[in-house]
C-alpha cells in the first residue's frame, strides 16, 4: 500500500534538491524520506555524498530507477530533475499510483505549444498537461489539495505572479499600459553545473542582465496574471550573492490611488495566507528578510500622483521559489498545515 | 601666478576623494597635487593617513582653509566635499581666480528652486548656478572647455543620461510613454560614514530598493534628458559589491526599429568619444567590464516587435560616476586629451 | 512560581540576540519567550522592531529592567548583553531565583584577576565567578545540568578548545612545543554597532589580521586546554563573509602517529556528542557545512613524518559559537535532549 | 632583428594572462604587444575575445605556434601557459634568440627531481633548469638583468619568501624551530577553468583549507629560504574574494628582540626596493591595500617576551604574485625602472 507520507526525493544533487532534503529531513510528519540519484558511487546514505548532512538523521540513498521507486511503498515523489527527466519519469510514477510534485518546467503549461516553443522540446502528453495543477497555493489551494500532479512554478514566475495577482483584478492596472518586471536573482538559481560564467571570479563584484526578452519563465507569468504578451516586459539579472530574488515591478494604475488602498488590496487578497507577508506602506522588504525562509515579502511605493506604483517582491529562490514551495504544495495535498517544516 | 596644473584636492577622505587621489597621482601632466582635509592629525602627507598610498610619490597634506588654498599658486581645485561645504568654498576660490571642479550637488542646477526643493537647503547665488557647467563632456565639451566652474554630475544621473540622450532626439521615444530607469549601485556610492545599514553584515548577501520616487539625482536626469516628471520613473537599489552602477532602462519606441538602427544611432551619437563604449547588438555589458575604469558601457536588447527597447548602462560610480569624470572634465578645461590618466 | 521553560531574553538587538530569538521561537518545549530591550520605541512585539520576524509567532517585547523580569514568572534568562550589563544584571536575577545563561565575558573566568587584566574592568563578585559553569556541554555537561549560572564561551574559544581538548591528554602534544591557532572569523562576530572598519566597502574583497597577541578569548583557551601562556599562539583574522569561524591549528606531536590513531582519538573523545562532527582522515570541513547550524566540525591532516598535525575546526560564530551553544546549555540545564531546536 | 621591446604574450585567456595584458597595454616603453592564443575563433584583436579591452588600444591577436612567434621580430615572450606547454615552448623560443619570462612552474627548480616529484611530469632539460633565474627581483636582480630565461615564482611562494628572507640570515630564527606559514588566497589563484568547487555558490560565504602538506609551492619556499623540510609548515586556504594572498607566518626567534630591531631589519633588507613596503611596528597591512597593485606589504607583531614573532605578508596574487612580478622582471631584464607600468 502506498503511504503518502513515505517520500521519494529524486535528483538531490542540485541546489534545489539539497534544499528539499534539508526541509524534508526536518518535516515532523513524514517517514524518513528516501533519496534517489543517478550515481550513488557506492554511497548508502545522503551524508556520504554530502557531508553537511552528517548528524541529520536517517537518509537512505538509492540508485534512481522508476521501477525501484514504484516497487517501494512511497506515496509521493518530489522530482528535482531537469525537465526532460521529469517528463519521462512522472507519468510512470503517476500510473503506479504515486502523487508527484515536479520542480521542473515540464508540466507548467496547459498548452503543449507553449512548452515546445519556449523549451524547444516535445511536450509531455496533453492528458498530463491538463491534469497538472500549477503549484502556487496562494492562488490554487483547492486544486492542489486534490491534485495527483503538481507543477511547481519557476522561481522568477512565483516572485512576479504573487506581486501582480492582486492588481490583475479589473480596475487597477491601466488597460494596455506596460508592466515592467525588473528581476534580480542570486547565483544558485542558475544551477550547480560548473560553467565559466558562474565561476566565483566572474560573479563576485559583478552584476549583469541576461536573457532579455527570452527567459523561459515568461509564459508562466502570462498564463497566471492574464497580462498580454505586449504588456509584459520581464528582465532578469544575476546578483553576486547565493540566494534570493528581488523583483521591482512598475505599474501604471487606471486611477489615482492612496497608499492605504494599495495596502488594503494586498492585505485582503492574501488574508489568511501564512507565507506571503505584506509590508506596511512606507517600508520595503529586502532579500535578507527572506533568505532561508519560505516567505514571499511584498512592499510598494506610490508616487505623488497616485498613478505610478512600484511593487517590490522578495523571496528565496530555493525556498518559496523552489523547494520550500514544493513542500508547501505537498502539505496542501496532504491536508497538513501549509507552513509545516517551513519555519 | 596661478598654474592650472597645480591642483588643490579638497576633501580626500571619502571614497570619491581617495579615487580622485589615485587618478591625479598618476596624471602625467600635473605638478604634484596638494591635498586638503579638515583634520590632518599631524600628518604631513597622504600616506600617513592612508597607508595604501605609500610608495605613490609626493602627496603633501594640509589643513583645509580657503585662505591656504588661495595663497598657494594652485590654479584648479577639485572639491570632493559635501554640498554644504562646496557651496561655501567654491565662490571664494573662484573669486580668487581658481577654476573649480565640484563633485557635490551644489551647482548642478540652473534653478535655485530645484536645488532647494530636493536638497532642503538655500541654493548658492544664482550667478554661480548660471555660470556652472554641468560636467558631462560627451554632451557639453565646448562649455566645459571654457568653464571656470564645472558641476560634476551625480553617479546615477551620469549612467542614465548617457544611456538616454541619443534617444531623446525627436522620433525615437513614443511621446508620453513612460521611461523606467531601474538602477543598481555598489555600496561605495553611499559614502564612507559608518551607518548601521552599511555594516558589512547588512549589505552582504542582501539586495534592496531604496529612496523610491525621492532620489536627489532625479532632477539632474530631467534637466538633461528633457523628459517630463510624469514620464520618468527612476529607482535605485543597493548591490552587495563595492563599485559600479548598472541601469536597466525600459523604453517604448515611437515606431518599430531594427537592432541595426539602434546600434547605429548610438555609434553616431558617441562617435569620437573615447569614454563611452557601445556594445554590438546581441551583447550586453557587465559591471566587471567597467570597474576601476572611466568607461560608460552601453548595450541594448530589442523585442520582436521592434518597439520595446531595453538599454543597459554600466559605469564605475567612483570612476565615470565621480572622480574619473571629474578628471575628464579637468582635461577638457585644460585642452589635454580627455582620457589622460584615465586608462 | 518560576517556570524554567518561561524564558526572558535580554538584549535581542545584536546579531547574537537575533540568532537567539530565531532559535528560541522554534524551540518546541518552551512557553512563548519574552524579549527585553533598552528601548522598545513603542513596539509591543519583536516583529515591530525586526520585520524579519513577522509571521514567526508570539514574541512580546518589553522595556528592560531587572524588576520587570523578576516580577514575571520567568525561570530562565538569557543575557545577550555587553559584559558590563551582564555583570550588573545577572546577580539580581540569580538572587530572585532565575537561572541565567550569560553570553558575555563577565563570568567566564574563575579568577577575578584574569577578568580584570583582559577586560580592564572590576570583576563580578568572586562567589558568582566560582559558581558560574563554563558552558561547553561536550566538556562539562554534568556541571551544566545543575548550574544556576552558565557562562557561555567566546566564539573563537569554543572553536579552539573543542579542537584541542582531545590532544591535551598526556602523550599527544610534544611537551613545551608551540601550538599555533590561526583563526578566521566572519564579520558578525564583531558586533552590529556601525564602525568605520566594518563598513561594507572596508570588509568586502578584504582580509586582515587583528588583535595579534591581545585577543580577549586567549585566557579562556588557556584555562580550558591547560596550555601555558608561552605555548599558545593565537591569532584572529576578519573574513569577508557574515557567519563562521575556521581555525587552523598547528601541533607538534610527541610521537609519530597514524591518521587512524588521530581519528580514533577524536571519535572516542566525542562519542555520543551530537554537535561535534569528526571528519574522516583525508577530508576537511568547510565553513558552508556549519553555517546556520550548531555543529562544530573537526578535520585534520598529518604529514608524512606523523609528527606534524594540522587540525581544522569550523563552526558558526552565531551558532555553536554563541546563541546555539547557549540553547544547548539551556537544554542540558533542563534535561531536554541537547540538540532540541538546534537542527 | 629581434627587438626586446616587441613582446609576444602567450596564453592570454586565463586570469594571469588577462592581467598581463592589462599591464603591458599601458607600459609606456613597448611596441604594441602581440597576443597569442590556441583558438582565436576568428578574432583579430584582443577586444573581440575580451570586450573589456575595447578602447585600450592596438592589441593584435594571433593563433599560437612557436613558428609564428619566431618568425616575428619579437624579442621577449611572456608565457602565461600551463607548465606542460611552457616546458615545450620555451626552449624553441630561447633557441631562436628570444628572451622568455615563464609564469608556470616548469623552470622554477634547479633540480629535475624536485620538479618531477611535485609535478609528476618529466622535467625540462637540465641545461634550461640551470640557466633559468628565479624571478624575485628583490633577491636576484643582478641575475635577472642578464637572464635569457626567468622563471616567475608561484604566488604563495612569493608571499612567503619575501616575508621570510630577512629572517633567514643567521641569528634570527631559533635553530630547528618550526616556521608555520598559514596562507589564504583569493579564487583567481585557482585558475579560470570551470570547476564545481569554484562555482560562485561554493566559494561565496565559504572558507576552507586545501592541499595541506601537499602544495606545489612548498619546494620553491624551501629552495629560497633555506628552511629544512621538517621546519617549514605551509598551509593554503581559499578566501571568498577574487584577488589577494595574505600569509600569516609564525616564527620563534633565537633571542628576544624589540619591535624596533625587527622593523629595522626589514627596512634595511628592502632598502631601495620600490615594491616591498614595510609597515611600521604596531600596524598591519590588509589585502585591500595591495589589490590591483604590484606591492608586497609586510607588517609584524611581537609578543611581550620578544621571542614570538608573527609576520603578515600581503600581495595581489595576479600582481606581485604573477603578472606584475613578471613585468617587474622584464623591466630588470631591459634595464628599465622596475616599477614602470606597475603603479
Amino acid at each position: 500500500m502506498r503511504d503518502p507520507r513515505q517520500i521519494a526525493v529524486v535528483g538531490v544533487t542540485g541546489y534545489t534538491g539539497l534544499e528539499l532534503a534539508r526541509i524534508l529531513l526536518r518535516h515532523p510528519q513524514l517517514r524518513p524520506p528516501v533519496f534517489y540519484v543517478r550515481e550513488t558511487n557506492g554511497a548508502k546514505c545522503l551524508a556520504e555524498l554530502f557531508p553537511q548532512f552528517r548528524g541529520w538523521g536517517e537518509a537512505p540513498l538509492r540508485t534512481l530507477s522508476a521501477e525501484t521507486i514504484i516497487s517501494s511503498n512511497a506515496g509521493t515523489a518530489f522530482l528535482a530533475t531537469p525537465h526532460e527527466a521529469s517528463a519521462e519519469l512522472a507519468p510512470s510514477l503517476l500510473d503506479a499510483g504515486l502523487r508527484v510534485v515536479d520542480l521542473s518546467g515540464a508540466f507548467r503549461f496547459q498548452s503543449a505549444e507553449t512548452f515546445t516553443s519556449w523549451y524547444k522540446l516535445p511536450a509531455p502528453h496533453a492528458d498530463w498537461l491538463n491534469e497538472a495543477v500549477y503549484g502556487i497555493p496562494e492562488l490554487y489551494s483547492a486544486e492542489i489539495a486534490g491534485a495527483r500532479l503538481v507543477a511547481n512554478p519557476g522561481c522568477y514566475a512565483t516572485s512576479v505572479i504573487l506581486a501582480l495577482c492582486p492588481l490583475t483584478q479589473p480596475g487597477w492596472i491601466a488597460p494596455g499600459s506596460s508592466v515592467v518586471c525588473d528581476c534580480k536573482s542570486g547565483a544558485s538559481g542558475a544551477g550547480k553545473d560548473p560553467r565559466r560564467d558562474l565561476h566565483f571570479v566572474e560573479v563576485d563584484e559583478n552584476f549583469k542582465a541576461y536573457n532579455l526578452f527570452t527567459h523561459r519563465h515568461t509564459p508562466e507569468i502570462l498564463d497566471h496574471t492574464g497580462l498580454s504578451e505586449s504588456q509584459l516586459i520581464f528582465s532578469t539579472h544575476l546578483l553576486p550573492l547565493s540566494r534570493g530574488i528581488l523583483s521591482t515591478i512598475y505599474i501604471t494604475l487606471d486611477e489615482p490611488q492612496s497608499a492605504q488602498n494599495i495596502e488594503a488590496l494586498y492585505r485582503k487578497f492574501y488574508a489568511g495566507r501564512t507565507m506571503v507577508r505584506i509590508w506596511p506602506a512606507g517600508t520595503l522588504p529586502e532579500l535578507q528578510h527572506v533568505a532561508h525562509t519560505n516567505f514571499c515579502d511584498l512592499g510598494f511605493a506610490l508616487d505623488k500622483s497616485g498613478r505610478r506604483l512600484i511593487i517590490v517582491s522578495c523571496l528565496d529562490n530555493l525556498g518559496k521559489g523552489a523547494a520550500g514551495q514544493a513542500v508547501q504544495n505537498f502539505n496542501h495535498m496532504l491536508g497538513i498545515e501549509e507552513h509545516t517544516a517551513l519555519q
